[in-house]
């Protein structure tokens, strides 16, 4: 089944042969049908696919397919095939993060998604985080390392990936990725040495579109790899992806998009503008920020109940294993269930004896007992501590902050929001139900919240079957206005009154009830 | 001194250093500003130079000279240097003949031209002409081997041009080649198959501009070459920048333009329409006509004067060499001087009397020694024979025929036009005063008579340094109406009418006096 919709990259022809009154060209003729298919002024070919066509179209019989890539507001063809061949023709989307890359296929004709694989950045052998790598590149060879790590990774993946669906690499035609713009220099080859460095200038804002074989990915000769354009070094072409996915930038009602990753990423707006701020609320919300804290996966307990009127306590766990961890949705129902339990004071303090036998002490600091040790996979307590939980409060104070003040900055309230796009893996993991009661979020009715889980990829996908993407995307680059976070009086004030559960203003929170 | 004309392909400059309030990336801050000066929306960069830049930008200070390439509407960049670097940047042109191969390199700053090169095809080893060439690339290996033969051809000497002055390989950004239909396709390492069957289709007919190194031709690695347009199989790129040079698509007057090769191809128009034909009177016209007919050369008569009251020949040989052969303009010089002196009669015939001494049969074949035995370079007579001369006179009245049919197919007189251009070398050496006595070409006043050499090569060297040359080609090659002659009773009775000296309509030559 063909899908010739002016958003496909994938085109069916039926050329018109040669004859003594139309001497056209074989390339001629092929381009000038395609330019007429996609109304464009501007179509390429590569010029290996030049020497091969005369054969290939004679022997096709004029009937053929044609497998476009963008860039920009060129045009140009990936692949071209006899009608009559039953080969799929895919596209493979990447979402290329920091800690971990998740890929799909997709079928470019039908538009439906084949397969799916996520790894660990093998880049993390390397260098932990964005920095480590970065400087890891001033040694030598080092962004070669870097380099191979990643592309090697994806190709491997690819080919995995591939088996798992029955598509090999030479089926797919079009890349699209989307990273922060350091792991997306980084996966260029370019050196990334100056996006850290005062005034902070990435080698590309736009990589656009390049071809597969010039990276080292090996999947189709002619395919193209398209990478989301970046604003700066700290805002990139993930981000611009998630908001693609979200289709705010289509609407007339304002939305809010928050992505938590590493740090919080907040893009608000509408179809008219957008203005977004990047600031450090993340770490403590992942692994890392409790002795216990760590990423979803198996055996991590990612929601608890506690009774109000029983105190007691149940927890869920990832794929019902016996409970080793506790992830950050996890730990916000904790928080948000001790609070409403009166177990945990509007500052965040544990209260003993509210608590009672699950509240311990050691070196002088309290904690609570979540999972007895004959209960847990680890054969040990799993507790949290009220270092730990001051850390949340902290972690949920900054991210309320930074929502009010970008909201205020265009003088709207939080409570005028349309609709609250959450994003990322932590994104489909939390309750809003919870963060809302430790004044995480801001207390809007829960049907405006929307879990759009991996929205990097999403977007990514998304640009493999419209063409029309790319355009948008560029739309999307060019309206966004990036605002810094001046760490004033206002700023600090707004933070001190967050940083009470829900919040100082108990009245911004009136379903919050204890 | 730097040349930032509007044309000219290298442009120098000085970008704005980045800033924390211009934070821009290094890629995005070049191409931005090279937008600007060159007013484009498209501008393509190669990777490998775009991983470079942030390095080189820094050391450069961010002064640098751009060298620049177009393909039709998009634009490219093929070099980057600091302005500090006093390297040369050179452009090469490639007058590409079946025969013979000219090139000249020019300075893209200045314009000027630094060096000029020619050289046989070295194609002509593994094939004589057109065909058997092309024949050749139906055997294993053969379009590989006609392909190597002339991009080693080229490279070889690229290098000795280059050395004679001073210019190296990596100091040339840019090529631009023009040659015939099927020459083009050998070059480029395309199947020229379809170009001599039925319906006669090119693989290609606008090649546009090619990475140097996607063809094998050793420049600058990122250098780029365009190459000339071709209309079908057998309307050449050649042709087009002979327009081109000539400029006859700016004028308003008509003017004719003819290049005599293997083929006589002519193009009449101006700067509102352009039509063309081509027809096969060349081969009579240069070696290969005569036992003695051979290509202008050291020894070779290209003048002969006859007094026509003591009917005394005179000679002039190329080089003052000792006389050893005839070429073709020699040879329209001898047999006019024989009809003014009289020893010619109106239909080509050899007048025994007239001649005198110089007239000598063999085998029944009267023919006429134009140099003695002990007067030439071989020791052998040098002569013409009636069947050479009845040779030249179906030449010159296919040639005659060509120009009155293409003219009348517009309702044009041939003695309305205001420009006749005579291209090619046999163009350079013609004395349009001989041409005219035996009516080859009309009775024009000499002034409009324009040789213009090399016009293929002419107009290659022009497209190097006015970028606005392509825009130009573009049209003229749209612009051109190609006719095929059609051999009917019209035809047939003009060049009856034409076989005659000058023509049997005398009154079309007022100026030739017997």
């Amino acid at each position: 089944m063909k899908n010739n919709s002016k958003k496909s990259f994938v085109r069916t022809l039926s050329l018109k042969p040669p004859s003594l009154s139309d001497n056209t060209a074989d390339v001629d003729r092929l381009v000038h049908s395609l330019k007429n298919e996609i109304k464009t002024d501007h179509l390429i070919m590569d010029f290996d696919m030049i020497q091969s066509l005369p054969h290939l179209i004679r022997q096709w019989d004029y009937q053929l397919d044609c497998i476009l890539y963008r860039d920009g507001t060129r045009w140009g063809i990936a692949g071209i095939k006899g009608t009559d061949d039953p080969s799929p023709v895919c596209g493979i989307a990447v979402d290329l993060g920091t800690t971990r890359v998740v890929m799909q296929i997709v079928d470019l004709v039908s538009g439906q998604t084949l397969g799916q694989i996520a790894f660990d950045n093998p880049q993390i052998r390397i260098g932990p985080d964005i920095l480590a790598r970065i400087h890891h590149t001033d040694t030598d060879q080092g962004l070669n390392h870097l380099n191979r790590a990643i592309i090697n990774g994806i190709n491997e993946n690819i080919e995995k990936l591939g088996r798992s669906c029955g598509i090999k690499p030479e089926n797919i035609y079009l890349m699209t990725l989307a990273g922060n713009t350091a792991m997306t220099h980084l996966f260029l080859g370019l050196d990334p040495h100056w996006i850290i460095r005062e005034p902070y200038i990435p080698v590309i804002n736009r990589p656009g579109t390049i071809e597969a074989e010039t990276l080292g990915v090996k999947i189709n000769p002619h395919a193209r790899i398209f990478t989301f354009p970046n604003i700066g070094s700290y805002f990139g072409g993930d981000l611009i992806a998630g908001i693609l996915y979200s289709g705010m930038d289509n609407s007339d009602e304002t939305a809010i998009l928050v992505d938590v990753g590493t740090n919080a990423e907040v893009v608000l707006g509408n179809s008219q503008w957008l203005i977004a701020c990047a600031g450090a609320a993340g770490p403590a919300l992942e692994g890392g920020v409790t002795r216990m804290g760590m990423m979803a996966g198996p055996g991590v307990i990612d929601k608890v109940t506690i009774d109000p009127a029983t105190r007691n306590l149940s927890i869920r766990t990832i794929e019902n294993h016996d409970p080793k961890g506790i992830c950050g949705s996890g730990l916000i129902d904790l928080a948000a269930q001790l609070f409403i339990a009166q177990m945990l004071d509007i500052r965040g303090q544990l209260l003993p004896s509210a608590c009672g036998r699950r509240f311990k002490k050691k070196d002088g600091v309290g904690y609570f007992v979540v999972v007895d040790k004959n209960e847990s996979a680890t054969g040990e307590e799993l507790t949290i501590s009220q270092v730990d939980l001051d850390s949340l409060v902290r972690s949920k104070a900054a991210m309320y902050t930074i929502l009010e003040t970008i909201t205020s900055t265009v003088g709207i309230q939080l409570d005028e929001l349309e609709t609250f796009y959450i994003a990322g893996t932590f994104g489909s993991f939390i309750d809003p139900k919870s963060a809302i009661s430790i004044g995480m979020i801001p207390d809007l009715p829960l049907s405006c919240y929307d879990a759009i889980g991996n929205s990097s990829l999403g977007g990514a996908a998304m640009a493999l079957t419209d063409s029309e993407c790319q355009r948008k995307i560029d739309m999307i680059r060019d309206r966004i206005t990036y605002i810094e976070l001046n760490v004033n009086q206002e700023l600090m004030n707004r933070f001190s009154a967050a940083k009470f559960l829900p919040h100082t203003d108990i009245s911004r929170f009136p379903s919050v009830k204890i």
